[in-house]
């Protein structure tokens, strides 16, 4: 757009900021919640068990014990991750929690008699990222190395040289399947290389790979993910990956079943750290669970009407950028199969003032540089949109407001940057 | 016993051994875990939502989010641990859980500005006592130091000595009602000098009171116990208190609630740490025991029947021992007024010796020295019984074991000693 182009969108989003701003809404774009609409689809849940309170191996499940959980979630763990049931463990409500967990004992234990990464360890975050990602490294003093996300994932090229160059690197997240936010999926030449990774680099090494989004596609013809598991194993690095998935975006977002995996020595050793902080997770709700998705085909079931219902809430959020903003060169976009997120690049330099602007007119958006590390986006420009929680016609609300907020600061920022 | 008893003892002793050994039991009364018939009464937890998942403030307890825990279950957990709601968390299935990530965080990162107990911390562990207490404080690197349990709780003249001997000490672990394995209740006297214990220690000291057995009455007159909460209150430390209490031993075992109070400062420190690591408790779970236990009384009504299963199972051990140890001299045993366990002392350097024993006729016993840090019981004298899982008739027959086994060790060691 020409300076004068430029002058004529400002001028028309400043009108409409004001008369948003006029009558501003009360809604929010910030976290990747589910709605009440899918949560309703697993409310089976609540009585499922019909007095039947035995696992298949014949243990009462609601009684203590059975750290590893119960051996129909252990399986449905294995089918979700694309591991072995046997090095699958079935926990508590959060993965979140088993990822803290995990680098926690990972920092300070070791497994299996590995040496802990110790004082000094650094990881390596994608950006843009998952800001609860970075803030268990942060919390824990790990320091944080930020590298490219490609549209094939993690920039291995960056990772490969950074882990080779400095064996105090210890991680790498990976998002593989509808990363957070940008919604990529990692591909077989990725997936190898990750599964290669720890080779190049110091003792202890893991990869993170948080599965969040295994079954969460929003096309009916989703493309598989490559078995990081299964390259692990050629490559012999089992022990240096950790696998992480949950089904609180399946069944209850408060109220699921989280999943670890890895090789047999880290597995063990994982184990044994948690025996010091739990007797075993809540197996009665780890037996709704597999009373309500008995085999992988009953969870995919599940998850189309999920689909059903966040297709539409997607395709608004991407028809209004593409009317909005398409060919403006004021923002690019993701169009993401799956998962819960739209990253957004604006004009560099703008991202605050948009959510600035947004808040003045009702809509909440995840804060600018959540996608960083230590909430810090050098160029100002990565926003992250959350639409599943929102009934439609509040997204179509709020999409309006956003992408003029859009307008309104990146024509400003261009015909600041021309004077 | 003279002599010559002695030895009557003995080889009745052997014979009935060989005899028991000859057909073996496969018995255990190792662990504090209820019986199914007492997990039978919570079964109304599946199902009993019908379809209503909004907490009293309009919370869908299925999302995300709420990280202290529906209003409702921070009511009961007040009620339960005698301190306001406003100051209780309630959390996922398991207060040790809660325990280790609460000493964690004192240890490695301190509460609201305070400094952490960092290394060298020490923590104050009243024996015999409870393993996992003393498990969570190896495992994260703390010395244990052993001082006596009274008729009344702590030893409090060894416990305010050593305090103020040496500021490294951090922390007490006490079960101020029932305590496992004694079975004792603090006075009101200990419950004062606790809440003014972090008076006369190093900065960040912290009483761990844990509650694990508010209301599990043996009895139907329980004795009241003093308020912690009151006279932290008084002495102005309630940030230097740290209660926890759950409802394992009251709904499922493995599928309750746990909470977990503190003063203002502290409380506000945890959750602040606690948000790295989870996005919320399983709050679905947490309105179901809303609904099972709307009040203080119900619960009470519950616990009733809890009663009237277990009662009968410690009277059957009180009996065994009266009769077959009653006037021997080779054991002095607690008859508590509630919780799950009787702490029986033998002739010292016997204990090892009762378990490897029993094992032999197929009866499980609590290893001996689990009731002491480090698993070291230096006498080698205390067993802890826990007779709540298996049926009465298989108590007894255990017990029948058990005592044959304490009169076998001990009437050898008595000869042994004389010789």
């Amino acid at each position: 757009m020409n300076s004068d182009q430029l002058e004529t969108v400002l001028k028309d989003a400043e009108a409409a900021h004001r008369a948003a701003c006029a009558t501003p809404l009360a809604l929010d774009l910030t976290r990747g919640k589910p709605a009440a609409s899918q949560l309703d689809a697993a409310n089976a849940l609540d009585g499922i068990l019909g007095g039947q309170f035995l696992d298949q191996d014949g243990n009462d499940t609601r009684n203590y014990g059975g750290p590893l959980g119960i051996p129909e979630l252990r399986a449905l763990g294995g089918a979700v991750l694309d591991a072995p049931a046997a090095q699958v463990m079935a926990g508590g409500n959060s993965s979140l929690t088993l990822m803290y967990q995990f680098v926690d004992a990972a920092l300070r234990f070791g497994f299996g008699g590995q040496s802990p990464w110790g004082e000094g360890a650094k990881m390596l975050c994608p950006v843009p990222g998952y800001d609860r990602h970075f803030a268990i490294g942060e919390h824990l003093g790990i320091e944080l190395i930020p590298i490219p996300m490609t549209e094939a994932g993690p920039d291995m090229d960056a990772a490969e040289a950074a882990v080779a160059a400095d064996p105090a690197i210890k991680a790498i997240w990976c998002v593989p399947k509808y990363s957070n936010p940008t919604g990529v999926s990692v591909s077989e030449t990725v997936t190898a290389r990750l599964a290669a990774l720890p080779k190049r680099a110091g003792p202890g090494f893991t990869v993170l790979w948080d599965n969040a989004y295994a079954v969460h596609d929003l096309t009916e013809t989703p493309a598989p993910l490559p078995s990081l598991w299964a390259a692990a194993e050629r490559e012999g690095t089992l022990d240096a990956m950790a696998l992480f998935a949950s089904t609180s975006k399946m069944s209850w977002a408060g109220g699921g079943v989280a999943f670890f995996a890895s090789g047999p020595q880290t597995f063990a050793g994982f184990a044994k750290h948690l025996s010091f902080q739990m007797i075993g997770p809540d197996k009665v709700n780890q037996l709704r669970h597999a009373r309500l998705f008995p085999t992988l085909d009953a969870l995919k079931a599940h998850m189309a009407e999920h689909r059903a219902l966040l297709a539409p809430k997607f395709d608004a959020v991407l028809k209004a950028l593409d009317e909005g903003l398409g060919n403006t060169g004021l923002a690019h976009w993701t169009v993401p199969e799956g998962g819960y997120f739209v990253s957004v690049d604006l004009v560099p330099g703008t991202a605050k003032a948009v959510v600035e602007l947004a808040a003045e007119a009702g809509v909440k958006l995840t804060p600018a540089g959540a996608t960083h590390p230590y909430g810090q986006d050098p160029q100002d420009q990565t926003l992250r949109l959350a639409p599943s929680f929102p009934p439609l016609a509040d997204v179509e609300a709020a999409m309006a407001v956003f992408v003029n907020c859009v307008r309104l600061a990146g024509a400003r920022q261009r015909l600041k940057e021309r004077r």
